[in-house]
Formats: C-alpha cells, sequence, structure tokens
C-alpha cells in the first residue's frame, strides 16, 4: 500500500504557483492574482478555514482579502458586497464562506457571483460548464482529488469509480468529472447515497473507491477490492484520552484495516485537505488568467 | 412483459395541457403558451422534427412559430435572432433546432439563448440547475423517460439504475436526474460509455436499464437481468425488404430477444419519441407559467 500524500503533492503544486507567480508576474511588474472571502458571523470553524486559505496566498505570492461582516448582515447588504467585487477589476475570484446564517439565502448569493470570478465552482454556470465539459471552474474538493489521482499517475480511462455521497459540493460533482472525455475522466462511474442498496457490493466493485459520506470510520476493508485505490474525502474530530489535544482528527475510513487491502489510499488528514486548498490556489490563477470566460 | 407505451402516455399528457390551456388561458383570454423554433438550413430530418413540434402545438393550443434561415447565415445574424427572441414578449420559450451548419458555434448560440425560454433545458445554467436540484428546464429526453416511469408508477427509489451511453442531451441528465434526491429520482446510477469494460456485466446488475448508445440492435438479452425495465432511447432506419417503404425503424435493442426477459420495455418507434415532444410541451408550459427564474 502507498500513501497518496496530499500535503506532499499541494506543497509542490504550491511550490510551482509561486515560481510562476515570481516569474511570470512580480518579476514583470503583474500584479499577483488575488483571492478574495467573504466571512459572515463568527463560527470558529469558518474562521479557520478562511485563515488557512490567507495562509496558502501567502505562501504563493497572492494577494488576499477578507471582508467580514456581522452574523446579523442583511441579504441586500450582502449582495451589495457580491456586486461590489464583481466589478472590482483588482479582485481576480472570490469565495463566500459557507455555511451563512440562516436568514440569508445562499442559493440567490451564489447565484449572483460573476462566474468568472466564481473560484469555488458553486455558480450553476459553471457547474453546468463542467457537466458539458466546457472551460469552468471546478470545486475545489473534486478538482483536487482528480489532482491528486493525476500526480500519482494513477489511470481513470475504463476503470469503475464509485463515489460513495452526492453532496452538491463532492460526491455529485466528482462523479461528473470522474466520468467525462478527459484525460483523468473516462471511468465507469457509480454514485451511491442514502437510499443505495448492497453498498458494501458496490463497494467492491470499485477500482477506485471515494468515501464522501460523511460518517466516521464507517468504511471497512470487507467493502474495498483488493488493490483498490481509495480517497477518503471524510474528516472528523472525534474525542481520544490517547491524544494531548483531547481529540483525534479521523476519515470516513476504518483506515488501519483498509489501508492493508488497498493499493493507495490518502490519509486524514493531509490527504484530500491539503488538495482542496491548493485548487483553490489553481481556480484563482486561472481566473487572473481569465482562462473562464 | 408490458410495454411502456410512450405514445399512449404522450397523448395523455398532451389531452391534459390543452384541457389545461382551454381552462386556464383561453377561456380567461390569457395568451396560449407560444413555442419558437429557428432552423437554420435545409437538412431533411430537421425539417422533420420541426414539423412534428408544430404539430404537437396545434394538438395542444399552442401558439408556434418557425424562424427559418438560409444555411448560409452569418453567426452574428444568427446571434441577433436569438437576442431579438429574447426580448420579445410574446414568445414564451424557443429552441435552436440543431445541428447547425458547422461555421456556426452552436455552443456560443446555446448560451445566448435566455435561460427563462431555453425550453430545450441546453443552457449550462439550466444543467446546472439540474444537478443542483434546482428549478431549471430538463432535456427533454430524460425528462421523457423519467415522466414515463412515473406514470407506470416505476419505482427508481433504491433501485440501480444503468445508463448506457453518456451523452450531453441524453445519457449524463439523465444519470444526473434518476440520481437527485426527488420522487423519481434516488437511484443509485452507473453511467457507462465507450471506455467502459465489462459493459454486459454492469448492464446485467441494472434494474432499470436505459439503451442510449446510438448503435442498433447491440444491446442483447444476455446483458439484462431477467424482470428488468429496459428504456431504449435508439432510433434508427435501417433497410429492409419486408417493408412496403424499404425501410424499417430498430432501437438499441435486440428487441424480440430482450422483451421476453424484462419486465417492462419501451418499443421503438412508439416509446421514448412521443414522450420528447410531450417533454418540451411541458416545458414550454413552464416557460409560460414563469416557472423557471
Amino acid at each position: 500500500m502507498q500513501l497518496l500524500d496530499g500535503k506532499l503533492i499541494a506543497t509542490q503544486i504550491k511550490r510551482e504557483i509561486a515560481t510562476e507567480v515570481t516569474k511570470n508576474m512580480i518579476d514583470k511588474s503583474i500584479r499577483a492574482p488575488h483571492l478574495a472571502a467573504v466571512l459572515v458571523g463568527d463560527d470558529p470553524a469558518s474562521h479557520s478555514y478562511i485563515a488557512g486559505k490567507e495562509r496558502a496566498c501567502r505562501e504563493v505570492g497572492f494577494l488576499s482579502s477578507v471582508y467580514r461582516y456581522p452574523v446579523t448582515i442583511s441579504e441586500s447588504k450582502l449582495l451589495e458586497v457580491v456586486d461590489f467585487l464583481n466589478k472590482d477589476p483588482e479582485i481576480d475570484g472570490y469565495i463566500i464562506q459557507l455555511p451563512l446564517p440562516k436568514h440569508l439565502n445562499s442559493q440567490k448569493v451564489i447565484e449572483r457571483i460573476n462566474p468568472q470570478k466564481d473560484i469555488d465552482g458553486f455558480h450553476p454556470v459553471n457547474v453546468g460548464k463542467m457537466v458539458l465539459n466546457l472551460p469552468a471552474f471546478l470545486p475545489a474538493t473534486p478538482l483536487g482529488i482528480v489532482t491528486l489521482l493525476d500526480r500519482y499517475n494513477i489511470e481513470t480511462e475504463g476503470k469503475h469509480c464509485v463515489v460513495l455521497g452526492r453532496s452538491n459540493i463532492v460526491g455529485t460533482p466528482l462523479s461528473i468529472l470522474l466520468s467525462r472525455k478527459t484525460k483523468r475522466g473516462n471511468s465507469t462511474v457509480t454514485l451511491c447515497h442514502s437510499f443505495t442498496q448492497n453498498i458494501a457490493k458496490i463497494a467492491r466493485e470499485a477500482d477506485i473507491l471515494v468515501v464522501a459520506m460523511g460518517k466516521p470510520e464507517s468504511v471497512t476493508a470487507d467493502m474495498v477490492k483488493k488493490d483498490a485505490v481509495v480517497i477518503d474525502v471524510g474528516i472528523h474530530r472525534l474525542p481520544s484520552f490517547e491524544s494531548k489535544t483531547g481529540f483525534i482528527l479521523k476519515g470516513d475510513l476504518k483506515f488501519d484495516e483498509v489501508s492493508k487491502k488497498c493499493s493507495y489510499v490518502t490519509p486524514v488528514p493531509g490527504g484530500v485537505g491539503p488538495m482542496t486548498i491548493a485548487s483553490l490556489l489553481i481556480n484563482t490563477l486561472k481566473a487572473a488568467a481569465k482562462e473562464v470566460k
């Protein structure tokens, strides 16, 4: 078994981006790509994600801004912020950190984003273009997973991929990406979810198994074909007496048993997570280059 | 084995729509829904499809218009036509008959359509909204298939659906529709295509098998599970000595042998085809009611 080291690959990607920014922009007196984030309220997890994104921007030489608003912001005010960011030529791409407080209609806010600046790839027009295999911003986690497979030269063409979980931000778009007629697509994809029967049997058919169900340690070795490639999207903070911090991070896999049976597997942490942030940087670079129209 | 009689169901749907148009519109002096079509060049198949659409409009009391242009029309002129149709309040929805001549960029033309009038459901924003399970125009053939299953009370929830063929207008959107969290979704879906290995083995797993490969009589009984529901999207005009016209219509199934093994099957002709036109009428009704924003 070999680890799919997302942390390592993300570091490589960040180094490549940093070189590109220095050579093609800073050295030529062109402004570096600028990623902005809109953060509403004070959810600690959201604050921590935003801090991670700011750190990643610094590492590659991107400009970054965070627009912070109180939990009480009105929808009309937030839509004004979106309009402002859409127009500002100094900002190449931006994200609205989700979840938003309940009085705000997230979908309405997302649909107001200029699709050319939608580096999260959440706007329906970007989702549609992904389906139609047109240039688009791809959602960060699915893009990160496909990139990780690519960097490890794991063939997807003609392989059977089984995706467990059909969320709008991971399972569904990944199932689409893997089946497109592209270099790292051309897989036969089965998308499973809470209504799927015989999920273990279907999972055992997978050459590449992607687990994004959000249930800690729920995928066991008997659900995995020998020598399969296994991608774990879950990340859960579980209480633990063995750790000084009092908690431990676990994925959706029973890692100890699955890792003995498969050919490649992502660890948690250090697998898919770092690739998600790297993908956001890739998308920001694309936005700055005006590659998605 | 029971036939899924698309012709019968389409006739029922048209009768329902006609009643709705009479009661809710004509009798209240409200203009009937108006479907327009843009037809470029003189491809006989395209002319015949458009004639079918006009006939269906007459049957339900819709207004219909066809904008005909010579094969030499420039892209800028065609885009002007699209802009005109987008603005005209007398037209609720319209289609651009495909394929367009090669000097015209179909994708550019499609993306110019106002998504609120895009009754073919081909605009990326409608495709994206379908993925995200938001109100959208659904592409006519996938919508027709789901409607046909619905009218025959065929349960999809928890069933394994295998879709053979990943085209942008049938296989791919249908695979998405069947897996959404909706009344006639919630299936476990496997999408197969030209790179799929062991296609017969995968097809045999299907509770519901949808064949949209475009290869005449290529799916044989050994590829079908006993008592499966089988939907045949193919339609091919094959030469035949047995027919007075000199040709015969066949689908992607070897119908004689498959029909003996399955529980339900669509005939060709008279299965999926009439449902596609009925779906276009359903979409036009939605467009007139401004249900998709």
